[in-house]
């Protein structure tokens, strides 16, 4: 039987840089990409093959767009999942599959499922408020994160004692135990309607101390074989036991014991794939196409050792953004910058990220901070 | 001094495949690609910017469409070179020059370029008819080429011996030494505005032997490395003697006395080059938008060893495109299909191509082998 993938009209809920390195791929196979995004300026507006101008949460938008299409998956997990839902009772394929969005868009609900699949995550209690927090002071130091809406490190507030309670959120979230990790790490993986399940090697996060954000990437991560090993294996536990059809980034802690513990998931390609366009055999993107397209998966391994940068607006710049250094670093063999097409930065808005490879993880690590030194997102 | 890329209005003759793979990379630095083509279905149609439908060959096409750019490219070389040129005259950027594209163009010129400059080329002689080929017997066996509108295997005719003539070209051209050639390869080299020169790797090709298109290429070359080296100094040499600022691809035999002697030039993106997506630290196309907008070239190493395989329309087939054996080779490792957003297929037509990396040489070439048999593109 000849699958034409081609005739298939595929809608992303979402337009921005990860609908448009999806696009980038996307046009490989002659795959159809239609784009919903409230922003007209969004980063897939002019390479989408039509781009709707709507509101992800908005019933109608979402409905409407996806009616138009054949296949509807997500760059981003804040959409209407009732319109989702409809459209699957009308015939569409939707992937990853409306529920599970809506179980990954509560982290009450993502953390409860963790407990409920003996997935190793950790301790946690589901709170409503900062009068709930108060009563967990001797839970303390835990992490107070808000059920809805965190995105992009928002949402997220460490209470060390009783003395930072008032930073507690007074809105339900959970408050986690706080973890003393020794790593922390992501997991990609992958499955197609027929099954098929792959997943990319454990890379390494250290994130921005303030603006929560990945600062660098390192593929392949810090950890031994064994912990490598198990990370993989909770991570395809994971999009199994959650039946998921489409791509899913587990983010986990390593703690200083060994234990491996899932933090937060995300189903759609992430942040900390993005290094997988250049360092390995199939990108994010791809194998994110390839998924909900029903298509075979591709091999995910490491070519080579790579870091990842974020290029983050620059504290103090708000407006039309202006790059610095990037002659200097487009000099340097195997360094890869992605620009998002957002004409206006403001401090900490991913504004694009650079990729680098190199043989050796030393000489790796110190190009990777060099380049965040040269390159610049100003205004 | 800080440039801003982003900022300058990028304008590219001919919105084909190079075109698209183009896009593909300049994406990357947010710069804004307009494509003049005169299909409304070409290629680049979806993805660009902003596209212009007209005719390459027309003044008044290419001088409306250059108006509204900073900087003009082509993919193809059979433009309106006397558009160019007045554009140049009025203050904006074409790469490469048109005198170069101008030169090029003819088949002609070109041989008369090679010969005063002391590029090494097989003997040849200026035809004007079929009576001038006639005259030039004891000459034989030899090819017979259109001094223009050659393009993609056409206008080009081997002339064994006297019972042959008919074959020849009634029009101006050239009749060429038949080459007992030991291998054809190919050389691409790169400059920008400053005078920075980077040379790929050399590439073996495999042509077809009735379509007289590459089928397969091989990276790295199937030669020495004493005449890999005397290959790369004559293309960097090619693109000096013209002053060339782009990318320009340089075709050559090596006969069976290893002598490197120039073929045909071809100064942009070429079939020769598609490899280097994946298989080099920077792809031919981003190496070409590097090399316009006078950023610095990139690293070309490869690697990886690859090969190359074009995806040509089975002979026998005619109407809308149908690729059969898709999902088996999505299924192997190492293995990159680019499809061209073709709509229709006819016989021989490049609808897409495909990249294998493999370690090793013998590996590699059965890939290449047996891709070729799965995947056919039909209607």
């Amino acid at each position: 039987m000849q699958k034409n993938y081609q005739k298939k009209k595929l809608g992303v809920l979402g337009g921005g840089q990860l609908g448009r390195m999806f696009i980038q791929s996307a046009i490989n196979y002659n795959v159809d990409v239609h784009i919903l995004d409230p922003d007209p300026n969004a980063p897939c507006r002019t390479i989408a093959q039509q781009f709707v101008q709507g509101q992800l949460l908005d019933f109608d938008d979402v409905y409407n767009f996806g009616k138009d299409c054949d296949i509807i998956t997500i760059e981003i997990e804040s959409v209407n999942t009732d319109a989702l839902e409809r459209l699957v009772a009308e015939g569409k394929e939707v992937y990853p599959q409306p529920a599970i969005i809506k179980l990954i868009q509560d982290k009450r609900t993502q953390k409860q499922f963790y407990k409920e699949n003996q997935i190793p995550t950790s301790e946690f209690y589901l709170v409503d408020d900062i009068e709930e927090v108060k009563k967990h002071s001797d839970f303390l130091p835990a992490v107070n994160k808000l059920g809805k809406e965190g995105y992009d490190g928002r949402g997220v507030q460490i209470i060390h004692d009783i003395a930072d309670i008032d930073k507690a959120f007074n809105k339900p979230g959970i408050l986690e135990k706080l973890i003393d990790f020794e790593e922390e790490i992501a997991v990609i993986v992958a499955r197609n309607k027929q099954g098929q399940l792959f997943s990319y090697p454990p890379v390494s996060c250290a994130f921005h101390p303030t603006a929560n954000l990945v600062e660098y990437l390192f593929a392949p991560a810090n950890i031994s074989e064994a912990i490598s090993e198990r990370a993989v294996a909770i991570a395809l536990n994971v999009i199994e036991k959650l039946d998921m059809v489409g791509l899913l980034a587990v983010e986990m802690f390593v703690t200083k014991n060994g234990e491996v513990l899932v933090n937060e998931i995300a189903p759609r390609p992430h942040n900390s794939g993005h290094h997988t366009i250049e360092a390995n055999y199939t990108s994010q993107f791809e194998q994110h196409l390839r998924s909900v397209l029903d298509m075979p998966l591709g091999d995910t391994s490491l070519r080579m050792p790579s870091a990842m940068v974020n290029l983050l607006g620059q504290d103090g710049y708000e407006g039309e953004a202006v790059i610095e250094g990037l002659d200097e670093v487009l000099g340097m063999k195997g360094v890869y910058v992605h620009l998002y097409g957002k004409k206006n930065t403001k401090p900490f808005r991913k504004m694009g990220h650079v990729t680098i490879l190199e043989e050796n993880m030393e000489a790796l690590k110190k190009k990777a901070i060099k380049i965040k030194d040269i390159l610049k997102i100003k205004a």
